[in-house]
């Protein structure tokens, strides 16, 4: 007799609220038997924490280390993780990757997805994205009509900054970090100070709203991000 | 003996999937004592009809007529919508106003913000856009690393659509309806038909996934759209 395999769940978790969790991955995640999630190199795992009160006890726990800043889709690392889960999957159980905002934007889950497509059913779990919810957290009301919005990752240079900003109509500059001082000069350069909205650990216990002229650049977290509000916004009398 | 006005939610309720309404705005939804929603010209109301399951019987309801193809932001109809929902909120009631996908995001909601906002307390709660819910559902990872990502409306100049595809990593074109043709033509002469991938009703019961060349230009929906994936993605081996 042989065993069906099971199913991989990318399971969108959202910002860091665990009650902007979906009423379908809570659904799923309360029923799984094998959840896996990736831990750093000191094991611990920021998405576990998220949804932490609603693991159930006699799930089966997968934690997976990955690097953090190499280049991640050449990793053996993945490959390990990705054979892990494979294991669960042949044996017939169910997993469901726990994935920190949007599995498909900018998600460590999308490397295992390259890996495990057309071996295993996978079903994807949309979440909240912390870009989106920045927006909401800021009371910040992003694109009106025909505007275009522009995702920009801090970490490229410059020049490419200062060009996707300048024709965009509405931004959000994610990935600060390190690259807070460059994007702010960047920014006046630009005269965008006024509609630059600056937010870190959204939803989250934590969560920061700093007016840019007073975040301190040596203390701006990776995952912190800048929301700048649309240009052609029209408001009412 | 004065009343404490009412608290205003801007109800991110999702792309049309009842399962994908996050805990908080399910918890606030069946608690609220009046909830708002745009209707049709006919008196239909989309967003209404994917919650209805959660809507409680004793609910008040504040159905509010938009116009949809005009210039929406000096509108009077808006104008009169913020009245009535102040009226509730003003008699210490708070109100949800439901909004599909994301609030902030090409939302309605933005023009009711817009004129309440300073006025009383209002709480976005966000929701799961269909632009990343359709990534979601293709199964199409966007962004990696460093990648950007713009999100751009059909209805814009073939000119603008070219210049914004021609540079960006991964795009959503939104908004296909009677543009699906022009869009289609842009994409054959970028070459960026083999990475684009339709969906329309993402989540919903209606769903569907076709192939661009499949595609009848007289029957794409106004909210169906294209993701482009992204040009850096590396398939590991």
């Amino acid at each position: 007799m042989t065993t069906s395999p099971g199913r991989l769940y990318g399971l969108g978790i959202g910002p860091g609220d665990p009650e902007l969790l979906t009423l379908k991955a809570h659904r799923i995640l309360t029923s799984v038997p094998v959840i896996a999630y990736p831990i750093s190199e000191r094991g611990k795992s920021i998405v576990r924490a998220i949804v932490a009160e609603f693991i159930p006890d006699h799930c089966i726990e997968l934690p997976l280390q990955f690097p953090f800043s190499i280049d991640r889709s050449s990793q053996p690392d993945y490959d390990l993780a990705a054979e892990q889960i494979s294991q669960q999957l042949i044996s017939g159980k169910d997993v469901a990757v726990l994935c920190e905002g949007e599995p498909m934007l900018y998600g460590t889950f999308m490397y295992l997805f390259d890996r495990l497509s057309g071996k295993f059913t996978i079903e994807i779990v949309p979440g909240i994205s912390s870009i989106t919810a920045s927006a909401a957290m800021l009371g910040v009301p992003m694109t009106y009509r025909n505007d275009i919005l522009t995702i920009i990752p801090a970490t490229l240079d410059e020049e490419t900054l200062r060009d996707r900003l300048t024709i965009t109509d509405a931004a959000v500059i994610i990935k600060l970090g390190r690259h807070f001082t460059k994007v702010r000069t960047i920014l006046t350069e630009l005269d965008l100070l006024n509609r630059a909205h600056y937010i870190e650990r959204s939803t989250q216990p934590q969560q920061k709203i700093i007016p840019i002229s007073k975040v301190d650049p040596a203390a701006v977290p990776y995952w912190s991000l800048i929301v700048i509000s649309n240009k052609n916004r029209v408001v009412s009398p």
